[in-house]
């Protein structure tokens, strides 16, 4: 057999916001938490150079465009990540990444990136929507802030996937206090619970990158309340993704994504 | 009655590319034909500062966003045009504008301009698209380049609109190729046939903002071939429907277009 | 530019309904209240012979058809005004008419009359829902009586905007007791506010064309319970829509709506 | 067992157009053909007052409705067609009958009659298309006029059935020159097979109810090249289900087909 | 005329479930209720050998799949019936019958029977659905239990009538306790009430063919509260579509239905 | 972290055919190519007891189901396929696989299975599809004959990917002739062709779990053709589906697939 798998993949995580404290060791191992032990993920974060953390990776020098939203809360936030992200991108693909993952789930600048670049590019959205699809037919997105739901609403309907996604939901919990595990729990349960009960979700997809360590705990939660159904992180999800894509050799249609004229 | 039509109208045409010798007298004077005559309009470029060009305005200092893409022809174009593109509209509100156009057919930022300002802002797609779903059912879209139409058809796709313009069609002439009139009317003829003859389609759209003064000899031509369709100019579309949005003084949901939060 | 936008505009306002005292100088002033100076409103009513009321036209002999509905508030009464409609359609072409608006929102032989003339015709429901599209995502109507909800739901879906217009509900008061202002507006803002909580409507279109005056203050209402969203009134809209088709010079497509053949 | 099947059913065919020559002993038998021995079928048509022809009825003074169209190819002619044809359905109803069949493929008044009257009400359209629907996933219709294809996917868009009805097709062969059997068959084969290889239709309707006594030979004709096809004519299953109807004791929704308000 | 109604029909009504005691007198009478005199219907059950009951028929040795669900309630038991239902199906065509029901709101092996044999095949979802298509635009499907929902769903979205089908809500109650006539009656009635009040529900059919003699009651109980909406047996409905079709000699499309490969 | 991936994964690979020599060294060698290391795979056939082929996996005393079809090329095969391959399920539950990949590409009793077992259950569909979904907008299946294009298509519809998905195509090989490399990849690319330039497609899926090992050769014929589009084997997409979902502990929703009743 001429085609394997590859085995040692490098994934590039990207921060797409400015805000200061959000990589930590905890997260870092939390989002290892599924990859193969070859896989390396480096974590960069536009506006702060490109710093290797966590997991071990070759320390570069910065330069790259430094400019972004603090977190990303609307389409706003989301329209001024792009230049930054997409710059940092093509680097990672000149470093010799093998799949990019844009930490956010509103999926910023990920369709210009694919195709700018030869490697898988994942955002939040579609890896945790992929999956859920295998396991249920009605999913529903608990995202933070009510301001972001017509921009998810749009990527869902741009990837026709109305259908299976019947609802996005808020807890209404600004990106920067998401750190109060208790009262997070509590916000997605109780939408969960309303998405489940009026909207006939039979799957939760955590909308929001940031959502870390909290899956388990709701569905167990769901689960006393009588609903077996499954959660997803997003952040975990995307992560598989990459890995996955790139063992398997799958790169973006040039069809779909056509090289960008040059001038 | 209290309510009243605003009637005179200030207008800002951005033009979100960075590109020299777009804007001509020519082009103005064609832009405002359908405008009424207490209507102005002002022409900024990005990359350029504030300047006004054509009909008579407000000079002012530059200082605002200056990086952008050459053209747009690409998601990649688009999400870089997203910061710059923000700062002048968040410029052109302070300014006293009524509506904005953002002269690309591509809509690049344009939901993102709507959560920030408090006017109206459209992009070439919509208006267009909106004008003419009143006089037609099947719809085709004839841009310029290829690359582009993944995303055309994407933003029809958020605006559940494929059932009603049922193809993109494109050239193959780059944007900056425009000014060689004969050849541009007969690929965009070309392409016209083939979308009523193989789509079914009932009128046709300038997909892109820089068709100019093509459309009455791309409608005489088909006429000639025994179809009596309309033919859409995005550009000419885009200011007449700011013009009017100003003066019914329609503004945006804004449970639809939530502001951005602020941090 | 050998292109001119049409200057002076003449509009008909057709009444498809026999009910007496519906046309008043209030509703016309009001109708005109965002059409530009030039553009003349003259106003006929089937049954009565071609008067023109209101703003100054020319007097003609009466003898178009006569017959037609009290009012329209099922598919029984706008089948009977079919036949009547389609005579002063013509008749309106003949005399010179610019653009025709069918004032009711159940569109009564709209697509019927646009194969007959050469003309842009409208009635209440397309042109509010043409606009509505660029200031949100989705949209309820809310009309007078359930007795036309299916038809109504019917528009839609012919109009394949179901994913955008995502509700119609009734105050179920009938259209000739329109005239108590103040129950008209708790009755629309009670059934607004379901809307926007039960089916996530983000702008309202007032649902029947005798619904005149009540937008501002039903926006307001709304506003003070937390929701900006814009209120549509839809005779204004269709008035302000064929004022801006003639101006351009849009005709319907020629395959959309054929001709009628000749026997 | 108190419920019974109807067993002598009272069928109203009307006629809504005012061609003369229409209705013929051969037509009277043909349509009978798959009908009850005890099922009665009365022709009547529009601007002839009520005439029964063919199978015993009873006969009665005129004096409904007189105006119509000559042929239904149209939009235009549809609308014409409306207030005739409500008068005699609600004769229809106060003599007696158990269920009546509007004679035309465009559903003319359809719905109108619904809300009008107490008893099934049929057009051409939707017999034929809820037959096909358990014999194949796509369907196409095959019609007379061009000009009458914008009006059936109108009608199919209502109906929410265009995932299954996957295109019309005309032959352009005026109604009134429908006699020659050999023209319209080889007309009808060509549009069928082009519907088959481009369209991916399993199953033609027939899209006009004048079309009589060809789907034999059409069916045939596919057959021999190569595709074994169920091939629908409108007028007999509509009759059909008229009886059918009639028999099981089915009625409209009055939700769906609320009763006209009276003034 | 060479064509004709086929006079004397023979339909199997075949159940695809092995529990005993379903078939009754009762039952038999009941179902035969709407069926023209001359028709003809056999019951056989699987896992009982061709053993006819009821109505006359020729009595025939066993031999044919044993095995089966003991009753159909989710796509487990569903799998299960396949084999049993199709070897009955190919005995029933080589005995001359004119059309089979498979005696399941599920449609097990419909459409796998449907390639088998040469004759018209159904279940109970699609001939109720299909009446009902005529009455109202807004439907629901009332069934016994939960587990059975998305089965059901899937066959609707595989039919493309999730706009018509709005909602499929349970009743919770076992298939083999549905003899408490009461009981069924009022968790039906309160399932409809939901569904016409939350779901705009205009019409409903009773999802499951064991559900025999309530409609009536719950039509009445409906029409009581104010909503006079049609109600649909599945297996009245299925028995009188079998004789239709075969009166008719409608066959499936082999197109659509292709003949299994032979091994 | 309590959770951690499952790292020693089994997964079985179930054959829902009859046909002898299906399983080869090469198959499996292949299969297994993108697996970790640690992942086992055994290979169950129905019709020949558990017997566990190629790689090492316990071997096991027969008795189960042994009926079902030769291949599956139709909807009848698929029925038959049902009650063996739940009984082969069940059993490796029982034994403690981690994850199921029935291998067909028609999914049989995909979703019987997953109400069954608490272990993840894919086709050959469902993983592709998805894998797909993150490189393409739009997708084509080519598949084998065109006897199971309608089943195909109702999965699709099931999925509501039909907006992705936007054909199904046939090369029309029998399955067991599909030893012929070279004449298969001659059809798979010339269907391929042909859904790229008429369909859209922008990737391609191999519609048939039997086609391995010709979509790197097809990949290639097509990108000297001028489309870099991605091309996707379906067994190869399952099993490494099975394994990450089996890693991650992904379990489907008890909401959409309840457990079936006992009785």
């Amino acid at each position: 057999m001429e085609r394997r798998a590859k085995k040692d993949v490098r994934i590039l995580n990207l921060l797409p916001v400015t805000a200061p404290g959000i990589v930590s060791e905890k997260m870092l191992n939390y989002m290892n938490n599924y990859l193969e032990k070859e896989t390396v993920v480096d974590v960069w974060q536009i506006g702060y150079g490109i710093t290797t953390t966590g997991r071990p990776g070759e320390a570069l020098p910065g330069g790259a465009a430094k400019y972004g939203p603090h977190t990303i809360e609307s389409e706003y936030d989301e329209a001024l990540a792009g230049p930054s992200v997409l710059d940092y991108c093509q680097k990672a693909e000149e470093l010799g990444y093998d799949a990019i993952f844009i930490d956010c789930f509103g999926d910023p600048a990920v369709k210009a990136a694919r195709e700018l670049v030869n490697i898988p590019v994942f955002g939040g959205f579609e890896p945790a929507a992929h999956f859920a699809l295998g396991l249920a037919d009605k999913i529903c997105i608990v995202t933070v802030m009510s301001n972001i739901i017509s921009l998810m609403k749009g990527n869902i309907a741009k990837a026709h996937l109305n259908d299976r996604i019947v609802n996005v939901r808020a807890v209404d919990i600004p990106v920067d206090q998401l750190n109060n595990g208790e009262k997070i729990i509590e916000a997605l349960y109780k939408q969960s619970m309303k998405s489940i009960e009026e909207d006939g979700a039979q799957a939760i997809i955590l909308g929001c990158t940031g959502f870390i360590g909290v899956a388990e705990s709701l569905k167990n939660r769901l689960l006393q309340a009588g609903y077996d159904v499954p959660v997803f992180e997003a952040a975990q999800c995307a992560l598989k993704m990459c890995e996955v894509y790139a063992k398997m050799g799958f790169r973006q249609s040039r069809l779909t994504y056509m090289k960008p004229p040059v001038h």
